[in-house]
């Protein structure tokens, strides 16, 4: 594919700054670029990019002066998201059950499917049209995957689950194990049937190896727009609120319900059966241990408002002083007093 | 299936107040309970309950009046485990080879086994009574699987080791990937070749996408009774006690010795080549560094005991202000010193 | 296999102590040995070593007395390391394909290449010599797979990925997810196109259940001779030295760039966008958030000095004494100030 860049400044709704007949065939980073490539960059990266090999970069429109041909638009990584839609279409997949895939006859296909070698669909589950389904991965019985979604290799949907419209779960993801519920009875933990399911609405991105068990009764859900980074792990009865962001490592306890637009960062966790509010920003690491209110950036363990929380963890290291300190103190005062 | 509160009642070894004649057709949780369902209640959710739409709700022995049908027990939680297992019975599997299914012409099959499509015995493999093997599970050569185990999709049990009866494995677990050994020679991480295997023994529970690597020699041990969450790690040469708890994402390091009744919380660790009495808990998150006498309640990292960490953990936030106490005696101190 | 412990000496270029005559059959660990088998041992495990059932012990050449035959070697876990090859082959597996397993027709499988079955190929992908597929294991389209890798049962390389010579790749793995990457429009998360890939260089390891994501644009890389644990996460254009370890559980955000030698023990983790350089070690659980440079050795989060770490680790609790102390020097100086 060739573009002129007036072409693509048209695509991103931006402004040409420079040659607009600037050819260019393909789009990524700063480092990678070659000679017909567009790339992007944003404020401290703006000097790199204009050094770099690219022909053409994409820049904020508030530089109004660039030593390269360029595109100036609202906001650069958006309209980067844009070309690289349009110069990578994605792979080509063909539309059919193959041989080697293993439907059971009662199970119920959409027009447009594709079932790879080695996938298995279990009995009275549904798959929705345009839905692809890589190999290795297992559709148990009854469950229902909607439309338009992926399922990448070694994907596993147990028995009655859910999964929505557009979504797109990467490998090895587990979604409806067993939730871990157990009762001690004479010294043995008794296995609690876990005979509830997992409801994953539209538009939600599921990361490759990450485990959603299954409710004990009813269902544990995750709501429409929902990104989950890899290795995440949700528990039983978990509400996932809609357009969070759940980052690599992290864990949610069982029966905790998260509100809107949550942000957990890379090994954070939440104890389970609290209530997060809607907009909370948990940082790295952190560790919930109560309900928080909406619009809290929380941190630490037990986790607690960010900037508190850098204060201590800056205090921390302060204690050795402050010990010395108040030696001095007291063998200061113990001069001033009476003897 | 509809049954009497009266007849549930004596399933469970409770005692009927209110009207023992009422129907129930199923049993779940509070929030999602319809007009037919049994629920459970203990504080603080009793009132709870008593509202919601459910038929009846199994309470604690100790509560007397009810304004609900209710089944009075000495533990609800397991007179509700009891109904669960009443009301859902386990998924029908068919007793038999899949033809999909890849079994070595020297494996050795018990009788009533499943193996359904996909799944691949190797060599010598050896599978107990009435065991069910998922789709996509493998089974190494000369692995041995015990009777009434469930192996749910995408197991790997690698050649030689061994895994109980009763034992339910969930989905992209890997039982018996090589431990983490290598010894550097020239600058090269040169692999220690991990010749040992894992031996899982009876009534255990291990979650979705776990990892126990094999022995570098002899065997990585988990106990019976023991039950491991999700994307938990044990390593190479551990040996895990008997009915233990390993909560999601917790990683044992290896050669590490873990007592009887051991719980590890969430994201919890443990240093390698380490013992671990019986009876103890780590919190969420806790790093242990060195030997636990049995019957601790550690926290934090390195793990101490709880009470101390907790007031640690408290303390952290208070020192800025006894720094600005520090200052403030420093002052008051030089004012009354002689000049 | 019976040898002699004199030929066992000159394997391993060490010096017979006592009876060089003990015949030897197994190799394995001090408490697993039987009376044919060798052991080793460093202090302060010689003392247990002589006791054990062993009929010998390599041990250090710095020592010149022991009550059992033994080996004198500069370095026993070397020693050790050989004879552990030397005694335990590498399983037996059969240079074929499958005829289960799924080998797309444009496929090129090198020679001498096992590929079990339910082993899965897509097309124009590339198998190096003597390579070994285990089943449920996928190739994705125009991946690349060097000479003498192992691939275990339900490893997913996605599309265009590469895989170096000498790869040891564990069940579960995931090489080339999609990085975890998107613009948020109006309140909905859209997907930006992850249209880079992987590249794993020579001699790696990843453990089981390792997520490795492939880049926005470029390559997400790991350099040769690194050795990866279970359940580590690398996201999009992370760029991993040579020769490094990263232990179970770490996760290393997006686009940082990791130097050579680099250690990360347990449950670490490192921020985006940053360099690590060569030869730093991070303590187990530590969380780096900043550049570090090059041997530094951190722990903590956010991650700093072991050394300080420790101290301030140390200093959290005696905040209380400390707290404690400040009253009554607030009380005693009270007393001797005017009224």
């Amino acid at each position: 594919m060739i573009k002129k860049l007036d072409e693509l400044a048209a695509l991103v709704e931006g402004v040409v700054l420079g040659d607009g007949d600037v050819t260019v065939t393909g789009v990524t980073n700063i480092e990678d670029a070659g000679e017909q490539d567009i790339t992007f960059a944003v404020p401290p990266h703006l000097e790199k990019a204009a050094r770099c090999r690219a022909a053409a970069v994409i820049i904020p429109d508030s530089v109004t002066e660039y030593s390269k041909p360029a595109i100036r638009v609202a906001n650069p990584r958006i309209a980067f998201t844009k070309l690289l839609e349009l110069f990578t279409p994605p792979l080509q997949v063909e539309r059919k059950v193959h041989p080697a895939a293993v439907v059971a006859p009662t199970a119920i296909l959409g027009q447009n499917v594709a079932v790879m070698p080695c996938a298995v669909i279990a009995d009275h589950a549904v798959i929705g049209d345009n839905t692809v389904i890589y190999p290795h991965t297992y559709i148990g019985q009854e469950a229902v995957i909607g439309q338009d979604t992926v399922l990448y290799p070694s994907v596993t949907v147990r028995e009655r689950c859910r999964i929505g419209n557009r979504n797109i779960i990467h490998s090895g993801a587990v979604i409806g194990s067993d939730g871990f519920g157990f009762v001690t009875i004479g010294g043995e933990h008794r296995k609690v049937p876990q005979v509830g399911n997992v409801v994953i609405e539209d538009d939600v991105e599921i990361g490759a190896n990450v485990t959603v068990d299954r409710a004990t009764t009813g269902s544990t859900v995750v709501k429409r727009g929902t990104k989950v980074d890899n290795l995440v792990h949700i528990a039983h009865n978990v509400v996932i609120g809609e357009h969070c962001y759940l980052t690599a490592q992290t864990g949610i306890a069982g029966s905790t319900k998260v509100g809107n637009y949550v942000t957990f960062a890379g090994q954070s966790g939440s104890n389970g059966h609290i209530t997060i509010g809607d907009h909370c920003v948990f940082a790295a690491k952190a560790g919930v241990t109560g309900d928080v209110p909406a619009g809290s950036f929380y941190a630490g363990f037990p986790a607690r408002p960010h900037q508190e929380w850098l204060r201590a963890a800056v205090g921390m290291y302060k204690v050795n002083d402050i010990m010395k300190k108040v030696r001095e103190l007291e063998r200061r005062l113990a001069e001033l007093e009476p003897k």
